[in-house]
């Protein structure tokens, strides 16, 4: 099992890639991002940026964490949660056909004080498509049980 | 039509309820985020926070999404899309069952210099529970659409 105690700042780690499909694409724009460039090929085609049917970035968000949770679940990363994340860029339009390979780099980690038993590890993030652009960044903190003593 | 021009430092609104359901829950986890805790009652009671099978965070964002682009859809706010966040913060558990109410505050908006057909707003965001409780804080910056002249 991995703990707290096994993170350390400057680790870094590679994971995916993740595969983008248009049938995933249209699934959740329509429960939770059904703007008209999300779900037509039309409207995407007429948007200053797009041009072509993107994804919503709460989705790229979602194909993120799948790919961080598959990881800690295939290292029993004893994972808690999050408390927040401290930035997100969506930088360039994602797509489906996409593959997208995720790269973090470990800023912090911090046992707490109040609760010993757990802390947190900040770490920033960069998800790439198969092309290697960077279409998202992002900085999130994550909790995790320190190991039993 | 609604358009940048047509938004203002210190405007306000109060967006849903949005009902969360245990389908979509276990929906969205198995897809983006199969913690054990979004995904299993007894994995979910033993968890030190959370007590009860709660849904993903992002999943949260996503009911947040869905309520801005009801709105946006409803008034023909001329959204473009968004650059990023600035914050979000997990606050409380959200369990299937729970009703969300999305209140915003306007901070800032901003006409693009090098594209003043279209310009920004930066918005604070508290999403509250059917107790009044804020489950999540957002920062969140929008793209919209200058009117044409």
């Amino acid at each position: 099992m991995i703990y707290l105690d096994d993170m350390h700042e400057g680790d870094t780690s590679v994971l995916g890639p993740i595969h983008v499909t248009r049938e995933e694409a249209l699934d959740f724009a329509r429960k939770y991002d059904p703007q008209p460039f999300h779900l037509d090929d039309a409207a995407a085609a007429a948007h200053p940026f797009f041009k072509k049917l993107s994804i919503s970035g709460w989705q790229t968000c979602g194909y993120a964490m799948r790919l961080m949770v598959d990881e800690m679940q295939a290292r029993a990363i004893q994972s808690l949660g999050s408390p927040g994340i401290d930035s997100i860029r969506w930088l360039k339009p994602v797509y489906p056909g996409d593959a997208l390979t995720l790269e973090s780099e470990t800023r912090e980690v911090r046992v707490s004080r109040s609760r010993p038993e757990m802390g947190s590890a900040r770490r920033t993030y960069v998800f790439r498509n198969q092309d290697g652009e960077a279409v998202m960044t992002m900085e999130a903190t994550g909790l995790f049980a320190t190991r039993p003593r």
